[in-house]
């Protein structure tokens, strides 16, 4: 896996960026039916900001993946740390539901002892 | 009762997933008229994830049973609770009123000494 | 059925009357699932108008009856013209939703020559 | 009953006046406990337009009566009309509900022939 | 008085023109205390259009004037109409009301027998 | 292609069904990049009601099928139209945009002579 | 004063219990004018909590009562802790405001040394 | 000016499509100011339809042009309906406002005797 | 300047009050024209409480001065403390903005030591 | 680079400073096409405060330079505390999205040591 990075513009001070893609489907691995939701990733850069043309590539990618909610949103945090190596980064899932439930994960990349500024919990 | 659950697809870092369902309906136990609520079960799993389609399921038993707003708000956590064995859980419902009065309950099952994520109130 | 009515105060002139139930639910004949809804009836009265609470418990008995959109809706109409008698009823069902699909049900009863005052369509 | 009106400043053309009072309260003949709604009063006038404080006096005049959403909106279209004698007028009152159920009723008051403006129903 | 017109850049086919001044004030002429409103002019220009700067002070013009709703509705349309001669014109006023009542009003200015396009009421 | 119906419950009145499906979801045959959006379909029925499993289902089918915006529009209305041979139709499809541009688009099938309801446009 | 409680079915853990009363009126004891609010009480029960309809009926009591905004959640809090002696407790008053001012009163009641949960303030 | 078109895919039933583009700019040929505001082309398709980069692209090449709304509105029409030739269009500006005046300008273009579909007026 | 108060009803535990005016207007001192805002007063009572009309009066003394944002908003607060002497005390000022930008001012008056409750922003 | 200030009129006290520019655009310095957003400067002032009219001429100086939003982000705040020299401050740029992806970014200056007031994430 591949997504284009581009230098952090200024590393001198840490600050928070927000991609919000509402226009996130995967399919259910177990009823195969397609799975609509927003994806919310949130990041504190270090050297390297993602790409956006990339990143709407990257989570295009799932478009016929049979995926949990639980494993795509972790899967999707693990990708997007492993090209930023940001200082603190998370990731939302807004699920349209199945079966009248809607839901919403949360995961956040917080290595040890950071304390520099986070993003208060999106509001859908 | 038995409630489906599946195994965490990641238990390295603690997480926190909602389940919203908008669509519950109980009785109640004193007029027998039917009262009309959301329920929001929010946790941070351990070894295993409630299974949607079990969860719905469990909710729609609570159809024609006679209970307090006090009451079934207690079963719901402690019933989760006992399949899910979270790190963190928290049961908010959310009922439409009687006479007028709209009312919302907030439960949270916190161990003692639980320091990992959790998830602000739900805005209903 | 019974649905308890009480005298038009003012048969003078025509105007229109309108009732909104949020809290309707019946159940799938084909899943046994619960469907969930808001049911509108709107009427311009003849001799008599419809008394609420014999409104609400006449709506409550679908509770666990299972029937399609298209049939309750139609059975809703035609129950409360019959004992309303009214010069002009519309009914409107507004559904949750299953499968990702909400849906909508417009019917009137509309007696031919009827030149008297409608409401418009209920915004959901 | 008396209602305090001014002259229409402007007899030329016919216009509409619109007046929401959105603090109404009145009391159910049945049970005797508190109805709350909004009141819509809209008209063309002719030689006399209604008096803000008055009109809101006359509407608080309500407040510990009992008696029907049918019958109380068609008083206060037979009042206003009565002290304002409008080229048109519609009475509109929206209530919060009873039971579960929230109502709408509408009343136009439209001398035969009439053929200048009106306005688009209210909406709440 | 003197508002500044334009020439209409295309004479050859009616179309609508509506500005939306949401902060208008002026006085009452009973108690002294400040109305504070909508001002929405909708037209169909002939040869001319209105200047927005000089509209804009024009209604400025009212800040300190003590005038009830229904007479300055009627004024804002008349000195609307002379300076830009419309084909058609409309003139509504929103107030945020006063005792709890607040105010809607719509006048019209319709040459007879004018059959080009209109503009919908405005949605407050 | 395969729709399943039901025999419409009541043949004696027409009336309006509409069916609203925010999960809609086909590819630009152009880019590549998927287009999402809300497909209604709105209908008065002749003898058949459309199931709305199947009607999930076939919307599903143009997943990964590239095509514009009005092709696929009209096809949807086309084999809608064949499956329930309705008295009138009406397919809307609504576009979260492409290039900051969003779209909407609205085709009735309305056969000569038909006089009956139609339904307002799609409030999205 | 005498409003009925029931016995808490949890008295394990403490919780939230938060009932929104959107039809609360009592009136201006300077100007005899009706005031309309909305009340807000949240608690965390210890041996009691409070029966809906003994509070609905509690504070209709306050219908034609003249008193201050201060003074009536004061009084609100002191009732409504008297007879339910919870852990904690807060009364929100929102008022819909009279000459153009809107306003919000927030009383807590929080014995010395209380740490357990407590509700985020009303949004209303 | 060449603006991109493509067949329309169905040439045998008229119906609506509408384009909304809600980042657009020009300036203003008075004081330089730049204005912002929603451009929404709404038309019925004779033999070609707009591509919608094309489109895009078109409206950009206002951004640095100098032009009263009155102006430019007209001149989108003009051009539009020159490379589309359709059956009926509409093009409507909706203005962030310039001094506190928001403005909304809607022209159509409708030859003589159509009698086809026509889009209700953009809700902004 | 002169602001009636009444006294606290209960100086037994702190508590807050807030009170917002959505109809403020002064003028700006460099250009003359109006500006037109929401003033939030948000505040602890020691011994006395603001009087309502007496606020309204107040603030209405703006009308016609010329004042920045900035002195504005410290000017308030200071006389407001000054007859009111809190335990706590915030003005907020939400402005519907000049030249395309809205501002908002936030001051606190704090006095050294104070724990009792604070108020969150006001949500405009 | 000169941006006109004018003196804080009150320096006894630290107070937030909020001004939200919702006309803001720029372009993207890899495909040319223009980017549009709102850009919300907050502070706290020290001895001088920032001149409306000169930071709405600052911000449209953007208008035709191509640049990444976390290059612009930072440069706007850079350039806005050289001017102002604040106690604190941030920029939060709130972007309309590009291939379907929205963005926002927050960058705070807060000097070492720092204690006083800040404001609240903006709710876009």
């Amino acid at each position: 896996m591949e997504i284009e990075t581009f230098p952090n513009p200024n590393t001198e001070r840490p600050y928070v960026i927000q991609h919000i893609q509402e226009e996130f489907t995967s399919t259910c691995p177990k009823t195969g039916h397609p799975d609509f939701g927003t994806v919310v990733f949130t990041y504190v850069p270090s050297a390297h900001c993602i790409e956006l043309k990339a990143m709407k590539e990257y989570l295009q990618g799932f478009r016929n993946e049979g995926i949990f909610y639980e494993a795509v949103t972790n899967r999707i945090l693990d990708d997007l740390v492993k090209v930023t190596k940001p200082q603190w980064a998370r990731v939302e899932t807004i699920w349209r539901g199945r079966g009248g439930i809607r839901s919403v994960l949360t995961i956040e990349h917080c290595p040890k002892g950071y304390t520099g500024p986070k993003a208060e919990p999106f509001r859908y």
